[in-house]
């Protein structure tokens, strides 16, 4: 690895300094006023990798635009699609951040900025891998960079485009610098993400608000029948009560399981963290098994009545809840939520109008087999970049748009990231550190060099 | 009753111009804007109770003030205690009313204003049945009357007041003329009001709002937690759950179920008017029982989480729901209300935060004997006046203040008032009609002559 080491401290002052244009741009893609800013780095990302002798073209999108690079290989192995996004997050509450969000500025060996580690940091570290591995002389395989401006306001390009695109994207390996090291220096491969779906639902009582005096033990009250019906959702065990949740649920394996728990994650630092104990879902597994192993139905929000400081003696005319569910490999996105709605649906009692609505399925779940071929290449280019086991795990969230291109591109994916916790991404002061930076590097070229 | 419909007639414009008056003052007590206005309305009510040969002081206030009249009787008949109030509701939405609402309109034999029912219309055809008996020489009782200004605000002073104003109104009788007819020319004894006691539980989960993807299934879902705890507060037979929460109550009697079954109110118009049918509550007793007869334990408000548009994929660091009990006779208040905390506070599972706030009781509640002596001077009033027999009903509201001058003046209430559904107290056209205004003065008049 030593070349590749050589090369990143060679280049070290240009790579910053590169990383700093790119983060200079405010490409915030869920706020209009930034759209051209979002078209300014887009072509940035472009013109970088036609630096890089990709030959680069924009894909058709009716939002932000959607870099595509290719570039031929001269070897035989693999064919490589990367997957990133050059958009960021909002930075309010300004006042918070210690530097301009958008001047990026580098303190006690971290650079601070928007985007400095999601993703613009992780996507960058793998730019600058292609540099070395072409100035090295590596022979690579085909290799597809696709890198889209929306991933933090609902990828509508890519979920518009993509089911059109499986001719251009066609590959072997997807790779996604998203992710994260359980530790500092613990390299990580993540080995699931759940599915996402959600629907909100409605109880209606009387036509307006009422007085519960004088209609208190008539009319059944909407938060009574609501509380009713969420309530039966559950069973004592912490399972889900729906019928047909778990059909399909691929059950964890007895290594997938030891590999969870082996993971150098303290129960008792998520609990200190979060200030409780993690005593939520099934009983009979661990919460690592629980957390990226195993679906669940959670309450995202719940309202009605009056909400206000002191009283108000009222029947309210409705109640609703918001419900999210995360699902596992094995289960069906559409027939699990059909399954909730149809449960929601029947608990409405005589004569009480249950509504559901705002349903829909985010993406199925992504689970990688332990044994596969793709994270055998990723445990080989950890092994050769850091001298260690990668540690594994299964993610509670979800990432919808890599199972799409999963689909699409017919490509095994794999993701290893480099974030960290510390990182602050979403929040004030996000950074990224250079030996994170540096790490993301080496996992790259290692990544070409043993595949 | 001849002569007193003749003293009405005769004196049916100055009436009415002197109800104007009082109409025309903006007693708004909940508002500190119109303070002064309520201390002007109060000053009206003296000097009108003055020139109907009352001597009249205020009681002491910290707050709005309350005005005592009191009459010497030339009879040892029953002593009476008549209580009423001079403030108003506020009058918004202002733009809804189609006149001022401190200009009294008559319009096709109604006044509109704020307060003309409630309560100042109620309260004035009782002075002015004063005014008809003394000018007519019936042998009156010691009268005495309280009015006071924060009925629609908390009853501050009363409350503050009342526990050592026992020597001051000692009576037999407590005319409270605040209540309405269950139909148009129907007079109805309001035998009962229910008690009212209320409290906040919260549920307390992880220290922030945290990702429902990331911990979905490990951290136990507050909103969750708390659904699972207010529906058991339920059982599936419509009765609240809460050990003791029966205690001590009155069942009512064959003739008390009978006499709320036989008031001329149709379920099927509560239905067409609420746009729900009658479902809530207890299964074994029919709506009219239920609403004044039997305890209810409602949930006011609840909220936790995300409530906007659209989804937001959180466990909410907390949830919380208000409740309200309505109590029936025979349940003390504080047992009850003692009852429901233990339960919640005992409901929490293991390792959750269950809090319970606010805790408070408005009062017991109220029920007159079918048999009692006050409630056939009312039967006989209301035969003389109108020659037919009176409708009973429970009423499922509360007007905490009445159990407690009962108590403090050690008289038997009674609840009679002509008010209707469609005098639209406390919203925008509020109106009394000069036939209800009327059947006030026709019933007072001949209640004292009957008595």
């Amino acid at each position: 690895m030593e070349p590749f080491s050589g090369y990143f401290s060679t280049h070290r002052e240009r790579f910053i300094q590169e990383w700093r244009e790119f983060l200079s741009f405010k490409s915030i893609s869920t706020d209009p006023a930034f759209h051209e800013d979002c078209v300014a780095c887009s072509d940035w990302v472009r013109r970088h990798l036609d630096g890089l002798g990709f030959s680069t073209r924009y894909l058709p999108s009716k939002s932000k635009p959607v870099v595509l690079g290719e570039r031929q290989g001269s070897s035989g192995k693999s064919r490589v699609l990367f997957y990133g996004h050059y958009d960021v997050q909002p930075v309010d509450p300004l006042e918070l951040w210690l530097s301009d969000p958008f001047k990026p500025e580098v303190r006690d060996g971290r650079m601070y900025a928007r985007g400095a580690q999601d993703n613009k940091g992780q996507v960058f570290s793998f730019f600058k891998a292609l540099e070395a591995l072409i100035a090295l002389g590596i022979e690579l395989p085909n290799i597809k960079v696709l890198i889209e401006g929306e991933e933090e306001s609902g990828s509508e390009a890519l979920h518009a485009g993509l089911p059109g695109w499986g001719p251009e994207l066609q590959s072997d390996i997807l790779m996604v610098a998203d992710t994260g090291m359980v530790a500092s220096g613990v390299p990580t491969i993540t080995m699931g993400l759940r599915g996402i779906a959600h629907c909100e639902v409605t109880v209606r009582g009387p036509k307006v608000d009422i007085h519960s005096g004088v209609y208190g033990g008539i009319v059944r009250n909407p938060l009574q029948t609501l509380s009713t019906i969420l309530a039966s959702l559950y069973k004592d065990d912490g399972t889900v009560a729906v019928p047909g949740f778990y059909e399909g649920v691929q059950e964890p394996t007895k290594r997938e399981r030891d590999l969870a728990n082996d993971a150098p994650i303290k129960v008792g630092d998520i609990e200190a963290l979060l200030g409780v104990p993690l005593v939520g879902g099934e009983k009979r597994f661990t919460p690592m098994e629980r957390r990226g192993l195993r679906p669940t139905l959670e309450i995202n929000g719940l309202g009605g009545g009056y909400q206000g400081r002191g009283g108000k003696t009222v029947i309210p005319a409705c109640a609703m809840a918001k419900l999210s569910m995360r699902l596992v490999a094995g289960q069906d996105p559409q027939r699990v939520l059909s399954s909730v709605v149809e449960f929601l649906r029947n608990a409405a009692p005589a004569g009480i109008a249950v509504e559901v609505s705002d349903v829909a399925i985010g993406g199925p779940a992504l689970r990688l087999p332990v044994d596969s071929e793709v994270v055998k290449i990723a445990q080989r280019a950890i092994r050769k970049a850091f001298d260690r086991e990668p540690v594994y795990v299964w993610e509670g969230a979800s990432v919808p748009i890599v199972s799409l291109l999963e689909k699409v591109a017919g490509a095994a994916p794999i993701l290893v990231g480099f974030g960290m916790q510390e990182d602050a991404i979403h929040s004030p002061n996000e950074s990224y550190s250079l030996k994170q930076f540096e790490e993301g590097f080496m996992y790259s070229v290692s990544f070409f060099s043993v595949l």
